[in-house]
């Protein structure tokens, strides 16, 4: 076993399991071990580490806690297949000031998505498209039968952010589409008919690889959302900064 | 006490610490509470929530791996400045490829930045721009002196985004960031007089509200990164997308 990743023991405030953590997190990327790998046992690690089991064991559940390892019971500690990456990594669901957040979050997709969408009309790929209306679909099924859509809706979002080809792009649409479930719980879903025209002209537009069309469909879905936000805030009597 | 956040007890595949940690998040986000508020006693919320102070004890340390909550070491368990706001939140430092993502980073931040430059200069305070100014100069004297300037260039950028007004510009940055320094370490620093004169160049425009000339000279800024990443990847031999 190498171990010259283990001379980067940091030292400083940190606790010795969180700079164990530091230790194994480093192990991961240099070796690039994904999902599909198993750490190797608290034994082995704790020899390695000059330090005691007991360290190995708290330092793994920090990892767990953040996503960079998953325990698969009776199977051993496995790689994350997403390591690292958290549910609501900015932390939204402690803003106090949600119309506020709601209205700052729109403001940033607003910048974004459309230009989003026009990437992905040039750059989808067949089966790219075919994820997108089944994507379409989805929302539609749960919107038709009454159910919450906005889970579904998130991923449509998603879907066409990963028609970009651009690996970062379908990382940060989650963080920002928190706006749509934000917003849903806000205006109690009045939007229906105009999410579902509104997906359905997006979603042809990218399939027909018409990169304005997309943007402009994306830039007036959001622009549908910002006005219907702004009467609710009016209505609320709250501040409006749009 | 009231006890109605204890209503909401999720229930399924989540492990008993686990549920426990959602509680608590649950009744900080309720209650409103921010970093200078002290949790409940271990023995208190054992108590309020039916479970035993070990698995209290479970939940905290989840919640401290997340940022969520932080201990004080003699005072107690205390909520975070920025509660679940984490390092590196989408696990980029765990991309084998990493080529290809300072591209792709660069090719969101080149959507993004010229606008928050742009938003910058229509609604900076004059605080804003005292820090603004302070933050340029903090970059220069760390590039003149041969120090690493690489953390302070990533305060100068999150400092443009803080000037834009907007809650959720400043948390995105830092994410998109990550390529400044993922840049620097591909290129070794060799773009120092252009830093210079971009970011006095962006100062400038932002502190006398020319929201245009702000963008152009991000835009330009960005376009100097993206033609240096180019010429790297083409001396490595490797792929380019752009």
């Amino acid at each position: 076993m190498d171990t010259s990743f283990f001379d980067t023991v940091k030292t400083g405030d940190a606790s010795l399991p969180e700079r164990v953590a530091g230790q194994i997190s480093q192990l991961i990327i240099d070796r690039h071990l994904t999902c599909e790998d198993k750490l190797p046992n608290e034994f082995e690690l704790a020899e390695q580490l000059h330090v005691g089991r007991g360290t190995v064991r708290e330092a793994v559940k920090l990892l767990v806690a953040r996503n960079v390892l998953v325990i698969r019971r009776g199977k051993g500690t496995f790689i994350a297949r997403h390591p690292g990456e958290v549910e609501d990594p900015l932390g939204f669901a402690y803003y106090a000031d949600k119309i506020r957040l709601a209205q700052d979050l729109l403001e940033v997709r607003t910048q974004l998505e459309p230009w989003v969408a026009s990437l992905a009309a040039q750059r989808a790929s067949a089966e790219d498209m075919d994820h997108l209306r089944e994507a379409a679909l989805l929302v539609e099924q749960d919107i038709f039968s009454g159910k919450d859509h906005l889970g579904q809706d998130t991923k449509f979002h998603i879907c066409i952010a990963q028609c970009t080809q651009n690996l970062v792009v379908p990382k940060l649409i989650p963080i920002i589409t928190y706006s749509v479930e934000l917003f849903g719980s806000l205006n109690g879903n009045v939007l229906l008919s105009e999410t579902v025209s509104a997906h359905r002209a997006i979603t042809s537009a990218i399939c027909t690889r018409d990169a304005k069309a997309a943007e402009q469909a994306m830039a007036q879905h959001l622009e549908h959302n910002r006005a219907e936000l702004a009467l609710i805030v009016k209505e609320l009597g709250g501040p409006t900064f749009s």
